[in-house]
């Protein structure tokens, strides 16, 4: 067995500091000091005030890397000190695993747990278990956990029993508050950038595109100002894209802010995006018939080499 | 060293019979037979008359099955009943080898002249040399070598010295005639389909696009009927999506066909496209800042697992 058949676990924790380099490059450097993890991607947004991480590897490295990243940004982010622009709740904000290849989501539900016992044993930083790995249908959601933000549910935790963790409390930590673990499917994070400075037109995008308030299913969004930039931003998370393909979201938020009279000035994308999306987009656009990653060389090579050397034959 | 590690060679030999699926059997059974060899895509065009056979895999392995796939080809394949409405020249018509991962372009010249040259002694089947396998500039664009066909080249092949094939001749094979051989960057081979019947409408809209009549640089094209989906078809050759990408190639047929006032059906891929091509699509129409194939989950793993793996050390 080679050590690209053994299972792949993707994780990218957001961690609430965007702007002190030193303290991000301490994190990704305990998360990439774990032998057999890949460092994907890192990204820090200043107006934010937050940066992600992805990384990915067999599962038994990424959970000890994740722990490790969380054990970094508990020592070093007081979120009594933090502001930005992304609602946050944590040093480490939150915490998904994607379960790549050679895993189900179940498995990756069992490694979200083990996370979450020992950042809660080793860390002291209460958990709320999401997605996937809810127990309570009250936390599947991130947005709603994420209500009222650190301060908010630093007094909320007392009182209401919505608010409870799932595992350790029952009072958010101190300076690091409170984090959301849990597995979930592979999702598009995404700006999409407008050239006005008004936030209350991304705001109203936002408003418009997003599943919560009768817009396109699987969609999150929000609108941020983006000071930095001179512009605002519609932010997204398409969580499942066989559902909102990327072509279906950019093209309802450039419809509206159309009949706002608003020009898309370019998107970003926030850590890494599944190729299945990417040629999704490509078939939409240039209206290729019968399409899919099996048409596309290099994955192609590498799925057939793979079900090759693993006896389950040549494909054809 | 495991099997990822090994240099990858890509072979696409093209086939003149595209309607008797039992010959097109025997041709990619003969490839597919190899050890070693990945058959990635096999497609048969009636129209046409022809066959794509896509495969791919250690160098030495892949010139043996280019060569076992033109013997196969040869034994049942004769050029003097074949009608089609692809231009063909040869039972096998064109050979072309792409070097795909750790490989030069110089290596892969190397062996598509020795699966030239085995062509030759084994089958009989004179070559001409093209692209970057050529040893003569009049030899380099496979347009020019194919012009007049099989009946066509038979006969110019003994007055016109530009005809002469690079390796065996002087005469083109009785019944399998003359194969094109060479080294080439990947393409995008793909045809969109037009809303007409009208084949003029096709071939005045790839005289548009295509750069040897003044269109786009790196674009081939031709307009073909398509009697079996009661259509036209513009059928073009990307040989270097950097310079002409996908979208720009269809943003120019549409444009073209527009004019005319006639809609586009949908495209068609032949064979496999690389992945650089279909993120550079995404980039384009979703106005992604900043994109490339890195920032795609999947071979990004791929790539950080290998470089890792290699020993030049984990990537930031």
């Amino acid at each position: 067995m080679t050590y690209s058949d053994t299972p792949i676990l993707e994780c990218i924790p957001n961690f609430s500091e965007g702007r002190d380099s030193a303290v991000v490059d301490e994190i990704a450097g305990a998360i990439a000091s774990v032998p057999g993890v890949l460092l994907l991607r890192r990204e820090s947004d200043g107006d934010h005030n937050r940066s992600v991480v992805t990384f990915a590897g067999p599962p038994a490295a990424v959970v000890d890397a994740a722990v490790a990243g969380a054990s970094a940004a508990v020592a070093r982010i007081d979120l009594n000190r933090h502001t930005g622009a992304h609602p946050r709740m944590g040093a480490v904000d939150v915490v998904p695993f994607v379960p790549i290849r050679g895993l189900t989501m179940s498995d990756a539900v069992v490694y979200a747990r083990e996370a979450a016992e020992r950042i809660w044993r080793e860390l002291a930083l209460p958990v709320y278990l999401y997605e996937e790995s809810a127990t309570r249908g009250s936390h599947v959601n991130l947005a709603d956990l994420r209500r009222g933000q650190f301060e908010g549910i630093r007094e909320a935790i007392a009182t209401d029993p919505v608010r409870t963790p799932d595992i350790g409390g029952p009072a958010v930590h101190p300076t690091a508050g409170i984090v959301a673990v849990g597995a979930r499917k592979p999702l598009v994070a995404w700006n999409v950038l407008l050239a006005t400075t008004d936030v209350s037109i991304a705001k109203s995008i936002a408003r418009e595109v997003r599943g919560s308030s009768g817009g396109m299913p699987t969609v999150k969004a929000l609108g941020f100002a983006i000071p930095s930039k001179g512009c605002v931003q519609v932010s997204m998370n398409l969580t499942d894209y066989t559902t909102t393909p990327m072509h279906a979201a950019f093209e309802a938020v450039r419809a509206a802010a159309g009949r706002l009279g608003v020009e898309i000035l370019g998107t970003e994308l926030i850590g890494l995006v599944p190729q299945d999306a990417i040629a999704a987009t490509a078939e939409y656009y240039l209206k290729i018939g019968e399409f899919s990653i099996e048409r596309v060389l290099e994955p192609r090579i590498e799925r057939v080499d793979r079900s090759t050397r693993s006896g389950t034959g040549s494909e054809g």
